[in-house]
């Protein structure tokens, strides 16, 4: 590693950041006028705006218009610097990280790696049950979505094609519902009339949820307009639903079997594998147990903050894994080293404000509970696209995903009808 | 198959058109008002409009810009139908071809497959030098491309790396001069100020051409043109040049070797497997021998079209393999089927009607020629982007694209500079 021989002789700290999401490109930033060398490791030369994956798993939008390389968003900040690499391990003694391309050594080590799909120890569900995390997923589950109706078209009507078009999204969160209700839309609008054996609109798309009801997040008010809208939508909101084996021919449920062809899972996270190795202590889904100011117990020099960190805010309730925690986290360890490095006093304990929850359910409406605001339908779908073309990353990429946005919604079409990768 | 069975009681003769490029779809709309079951059988799902597929391997387009689903552009015509399999052979016998999904009977058959890369005898090279057919081919050089400058970065200036930051093109037709032009846009202006360890703009960007000169289907004075622009942009045309081998580390040439870690293969084309296989007589390079209403010889009810057909104009000359030419002929045998069907008499033969060539040579400059009118410079770069957004399909790929290409010219940046699919 050049890196090591180079940068280090010019004598200011090192911080290295490993992943550059939300936690990480914000911890990056708030770095900018330190006297620090900042370097940002990431596998993807990438930041995806992980919010509306489910847009491009969709069809909906391309993965350009919600992604962006990582060194151009950070073009600007002189005292930071891009490795795409991939992070094998965190030797804490040695101050260095271990990577695919070489040792990288640290003064300061911030680790915003992100969360994996957990499959609650059943990880032989994974390839019949991919969940949704990268623009890779993103796009396999396009192809699976748009492959299934391909498959049914060829075999035709005369062939009995059990669950070819059954969807099953497992998870009620707000991931489960927007996957199901744009689902509903591809099947009910995009692919209307376009078929000659089969009628899409006749699939089959059912949300399982295992607790008693969706968005267990939302107020019950929320919750209970989205499973309506839902319903509306022709997907079977299936509440109360504990999944027990999933293989490629369907799910099994504790009360019966559904056979679908399409099984997507939005039904649980843990942290990866180089948070859970970190030297901590870690909680039941391997996410490190961090003090006050998001460092280890053991360590001052390492932070990790975003989805990998168990923390507990002070009022007491777990903070939820979504991109403001994680820019909040991001923003307060940036400030926090800064200090540090100038000799300035910490700043007091990590305080988690919580904005609020958005989702869509399906075309045109969504529920948002932001402080005293509770929005449905169609107010709230206004909201929810204005916050999140609000949030996206330079003019261009609003500009195109509000367009975007506003073709489909007047033509019925989704932009992206891509299988590629095959 | 359904199709089978249930299409074939209703007793219209069916025409069974396979790859729905610029041919077949030609072919298949030309039939729109024919007593006649249509069948258009693709292994993608979409239609891709390969002319600007170099831009989607240079991070200038998303790949959803320049493709659309084949069932979505025959949604209108009410005797087509789409089916997304592969087609294994032709059982010319029975009146059947193979497909992946089970037979599929025919009365009369459109084989519009397309071309597949020839690397002379030396496949060996394909996995070091992909060439650019598909949206998946665009992809992977997109990947390669972007991460060759990426490993360079890591590996930094301490290590040797040689033909890291070398890419070489061989072959120096349209394509091979579009690739080139673009990468060294990349490398001068769209990585401008992101790295720290290399100088992107000092990467050698090499195009390859064993022949006398470039673009050899252009006038000399065009073609001139081109390779003085090309040499300002820093690519090396490098002509009279064989290549002898390629490997992961380079390229071969019979004057010496460059190392190279990116090598584009963009020389040559040959028939796929499917029009090699026919029965008739074929070309050197696989292309099936037409007779001049563009069927086989012995099989007046199989017709081959675009790429895999080797006719010669009335004229004399070879016809080439371009967009205009394969739908010239997808237009030509629909309405030579549709008389055929009605009874009619069939129409003169075939007559290619060459409109002109164009190619772009990097920012803001094409050469053109169109009959009497020759361009060169920015006169020909937008002659030749509204030509381009003109023939795209749609309000909204046009208006997306032609924004693209707008803000890249103003920001000298790439919309989609995203590695995927690792």
């Amino acid at each position: 590693m050049a890196q090591q021989g180079t940068v280090s002789g010019a004598r200011r700290p090192r911080v290295v950041i490993v992943g550059a999401g939300f936690g990480g490109l914000e911890a990056a930033r708030s770095l900018a006028h330190a006297a620090a060398e900042v370097v940002v490791i990431d596998a993807k030369n990438h930041h995806t705006f992980q919010p509306l994956l489910y847009q491009v798993a969709t069809a909906a939008l391309s993965p350009a218009a919600i992604a962006w390389p990582i060194r151009h968003l950070l073009k600007g900040q002189a005292n930071a610097q891009v490795l795409m690499t991939r992070v094998l391990g965190v030797d804490a003694a040695a101050n260095e990280v271990t990577t695919e391309g070489g040792p990288i050594a640290y003064d300061q080590l911030v680790i915003a790696a992100g969360a994996a799909h957990s499959y609650f120890g059943h990880d032989a569900w994974e390839p019949f049950a991919p969940g949704l995390k990268t623009l890779e997923d993103a796009l396999d589950i396009r192809r699976r979505i748009l492959s299934a109706f391909e498959r049914a078209e060829l075999a035709g009507e005369s062939e009995t094609a059990p669950g070819w078009t059954t969807f099953v999204v497992v998870g009620g969160g707000p991931t489960g519902v927007e996957l199901a209700g744009a689902i509903a839309e591809i099947a009910r609008d995009a692919l209307k009339s376009e078929f000659h054996h089969i009628d899409p609109a006749a699939s089959r798309i059912l949300l399982v949820e295992a607790g008693p009801r969706i968005l267990p997040t939302f107020p019950d008010r929320l919750a209970a307009d989205a499973a309506r809208r839902l319903a509306r939508y022709g997907v079977e909101v299936m509440t109360g639903a504990k999944v027990v084996d999933i293989d490629a021919a369907g799910v099994t449920l504790e009360g019966g079997r559904i056979a679908a062809a399409t099984v997507l899972w939005a039904a649980g996270v843990r942290a990866g594998a180089l948070t859970a190795g970190l030297p901590s202590e870690h909680d039941r889904v391997g996410r490190a147990r961090v003090a006050a100011d998001l460092s280890l117990p053991d360590h001052p020099e390492i932070f990790v903050i975003g989805d990998g960190a168990a923390v507990t805010s002070p009022g007491g309730a777990p903070i939820p894994g979504i991109a403001p925690a994680a820019k909040q986290m991001g923003a307060y360890v940036g400030q926090l080293i800064a200090r540090r490095l100038s000799g300035r006093l910490p700043p007091p304990p990590f305080r988690y404000r919580h904005a609020g929850d958005l989702a869509t359910v399906g075309r045109g409406a969504a529920v948002v509970k932001l402080g005293a605001l509770e929005l449905t339908g169609f107010p709230g779908w206004l909201f929810w696209g204005l916050i999140h073309v609000y949030f996206l990353i330079g003019l261009r990429a609003r500009f195109l995903v509000a367009l975007d946005w506003l073709w489909s919604y007047v033509t019925y079409q989704r932009g992206a009808r891509l299988i590629t990768g095959t």
